[in-house]
């Protein structure tokens, strides 16, 4: 075996133990019992710990050098091999204590999390938040060196290879300069339209799982490949060829849980639409978080917020949750032509702006403000110039000056979201450019192939899904984020295209 | 670090990453979608080769020796190195390319085998399960020189430590004297009793997973440590803390699933009760597998087939399928009174006879021939002595010698059970075992603390369990078998005792 087959086969069985890991990150999600925790834990650090061997071996370093010194690579192995160096050098730049130790202090974390968020708990989760941060921390400044870059630009090259904290101030900078007047205009804009009305519930979740399933279906998910299940943090994980899908019911508003659906389907198909030829290598993996956040977002924002889409799908909204027998039980009938039940108000609801202190549950307009907040405090707190005791009040002024709003308490606070506690520091900014990316690659394909959109009112995605297979999906990690953007768009990342989305939404 | 504490390191390991496996199992026969078979097979084979890596690494033979010659081990870790050393013994005897072989083809055979045995397909299979055999006979011929025994003595071994083919000739040998003249005999005496008469179904299957649950908790089980869910072939997996039971439901009879689900409750309370210090170390896990089977039979066959078990149940089956609503929509109302629901009438269901070819329905007195027959067949196959191609008819001629029967197709033949087809050669032994074991343990148990079937009568199975505890479940493996029983009983393992209970309850 030439270097470079020698480390196809160990990145082939890397990564199947890393798919190992996730399915058992799945089940602590859905299905564990509580009393798996610890054991789980175990689990997932020893995982983690044989991966962080493989990669570690003396051995794994010469191939590498050799493979790079081989003649006659293609364009797939020559980007594999990058990519496998880039993995590579974020394993090796830690030792496997710390490995161990950062994997088994954020699973504990964010188990304490999900007792702590609900409760308001800030005080009680601080000393084993300190202790991931400290942990993360010493990693970020590790990989710092070897990567000659500072340590929170360390840990945005691990979600996105290449992302630097500059590329992101470029982009945020517009965003922060057009945004505040911008929102001004929108609600003053909003007040001449008609309020948004939901129709009345409850939504039983089984119902509200029912349309989910078709529509995953419409979108062209493969049950024979995958799954949707609940966990109280939503997400897509899984294998290309196993696909699990997560989100949570709420059955006073079937609104939210339903876009959830539809994003992490975004996901899941960016996953599914990966090359099958390099399943299990490293040029055969989505190419950076930034991206995978743009393939769900093209679809919850983009594409199923688009008018088209809410003609098509409010009928079936309808019939998900007015069947006669439902009608009669939960006393929520009414006759076809309720006004709730109308595509006007449905997509009224679906495009209604208003600043709220939940991330999740943001529109479009104020979601970059949540970004930018937190990705000014994780840089701080990175820096060691935000202490976390002082994270609470930091938050709050960032809330008012961005929003206008305070957090009521510590769970719609810093407490809300998962990511500092399970250890995913520097993951955040991936949103607001995964935002971006999507209004671009939307706006590259509508121009391409015009029947996109009047397809998708027919509920029919194909066309769309041929765009983006051809130009993202097929494409894994061959090309490095920029160049892929740019293959796919004719331009580099452009914040001006999602600024014309949004005044072409919301002024209109 | 002494050797034996570097051991207790890497064995730590080793099990964590076994335990990791296991629950890769799991989801693969309850949640898997059918497109992740291969993935699976993948993340399994890599995740068993790791685990042959540690075991046969020059380090680890050099501190079992070491080890050995250490001084100042107390018994548990005394106990705890001569399993280690079982383990490494097993897993060095094979290479690394065997072992990866063997579980891929396992996983393959064990896939069509979910199709094959519905659509009675030996034909189809034979390929599949030729390389299975080929791989396991090669593994027990590598394992019979280092164990200085037969290949299948060998493949005993690798389930019950030190249980060799002669032991099983010595037990069944007394059972096939015994069997078929006694059944003769109960046949005989059944006709002068009343027929059971099952009450009607449809019994859905959400009702029997209710009932199955509230009996799961009245033994002992503790939902914060494991779940309940439905697979085609019923098992027990799991961790200690994190137990998952599956089973399947008969709408049209309630009665064998429902056993189904107590025996396997039999099986999760032992791994639940093993010594917590013990936790992933080898003297911390079950003692075997016909201890294994001896805690399943002894709830299923033992205690719940008691009478006093029986008129406990009796009612609060009736109550789980006739509740009013129920009544209404299936129309299988009844009066309190109906005789279907009467406790003698389920009791007389539960200890019927009635020879059969389907092995899991098979009642208590003719189970053994199943056994009997399937451990000639694999022993004659490993030994080259019968080839696949001869086995259906050499099984239906070994059902028509054993119970007068013969299958139908091969679907109620050869096809009907998983282990050959997954690769478990030699396991079938611990079924008959056990249930001789479970006898001979009940019948002390009884003797030791005579509240203990009254409590049944009453739902209330904490002094069986306090009895188990300290007589089986908190040694885990610090005794080998035979020592393990005779600690519990007296006696060594005695088929006299089993023979005993049979004529009691069959011939009263």
């Amino acid at each position: 075996m030439t270097p470079y087959q020698k480390l196809e086969k160990k990145f082939g069985r890397l990564l199947t133990l890393r798919d190992a890991e996730m399915m058992l990150h799945w089940d602590a999600s859905t299905m564990m019992p509580s009393g798996g925790t610890a054991a789980r834990s175990e689990q997932i650090a020893a995982l983690k710990t044989v991966q962080h061997e493989i990669l570690s071996a003396a051995e794994t370093a010469d191939d590498l050098d050799a493979a790079s010194a081989e003649n006659g690579l293609d364009q797939w192995q020559t980007a594999n091999l990058r990519e496998m160096r880039h993995i590579w050098t974020h394993a090796n730049a830690l030792d496997d204590g710390l490995v161990t130790a950062l994997s088994k202090a954020s699973m504990a974390c964010e188990t304490t999390w999900r007792t702590a968020r609900p409760e308001s708990d800030f005080d009680g989760i601080l000393t084993q938040l300190d202790e991931v941060l400290r942990l993360v921390r010493e990693s970020a400044q590790a990989k710092a060196g070897v990567l000659d870059c500072s340590p929170y630009d360390a840990l945005l090259d691990g979600f996105t290879p290449g992302l630097r904290a500059a590329d992101i101030d470029k982009v945020f900078g517009v965003l922060e300069e057009f945004l505040p007047e911008f929102l001004f205009h929108v609600l003053d804009h909003q007040k001449t339209k008609p309020k948004p009305d939901l129709p009345l519930g409850p939504f039983p979740s089984n119902n509200q799982r029912v349309l989910g399933i078709k529509l995953m279906e419409t979108l062209g998910f493969d049950f024979n490949q995958g799954r949707l299940d609940v966990s109280l943090h939503p997400f897509s994980g899984g294998t290309p060829d196993d696909l699990r899908i997560t989100t949570r019911y709420d059955e006073t508003d079937f609104t939210t849980g339903l876009m959830g659906i539809l994003h992490e389907t975004g996901h899941a198909l960016y996953d599914m639409g990966l090359p099958k030829k390099w399943r299990c290598q490293p040029v055969g993996e989505p190419r950076g978080m930034d991206i995978h956040e743009s393939q769900s977002l093209l679809i919850e924002m983009q594409a199923c917020r688009s008018r088209e889409f809410i003609d098509y799908v409010t009928p079936l909204m309808r019939e998900a949750f007015l069947a006669p027998t439902l009608m009669e039980t939960f006393g929520c009938h009414g006759p076809e032509d309720d006004p709730h039940w109308n595509a006007d108000n449905i997509y009224c609801h679906y495009i209604n702006v208003r600043p709220g202190l939940i991330r999740v549950d943001a529109d479009e307009v104020t979601y970059p403000a949540h970004i930018i907040l937190r990705t000014k405090l994780e840089r701080a707190l990175i820096a060691d110039d935000l202490s976390l005791r002082e994270l609470p009040l930091a938050w709050s002024d960032g809330m008012w000056e961005l929003l206008g709003l305070r957090p009521n308490d510590h769970s719609d606070g810093c407490l809300q979201d998962i990511h500092w506690f399970d250890g995913a520091w520097g993951y955040f900014p991936s949103y607001t450019l995964g935002a971006i990316t999507a209004a671009q690659l939307f706006d590259a394909a509508l121009k391409s192939d015009s029947s996109i959109l009047p397809a998708i009112g027919e509920g029919n995605f194909k066309p769309l899904y041929e765009w983006l297979g051809k130009n993202i999906h097929q494409h894994g990690s061959l090309y490095e984020t920029p160049e892929l953007i740019e293959k796919a768009t004719g331009t580099r990342l452009d914040p001006q295209i999602f600024i014309s989305h949004l005044k072409q939404r919301y002024l209109q």
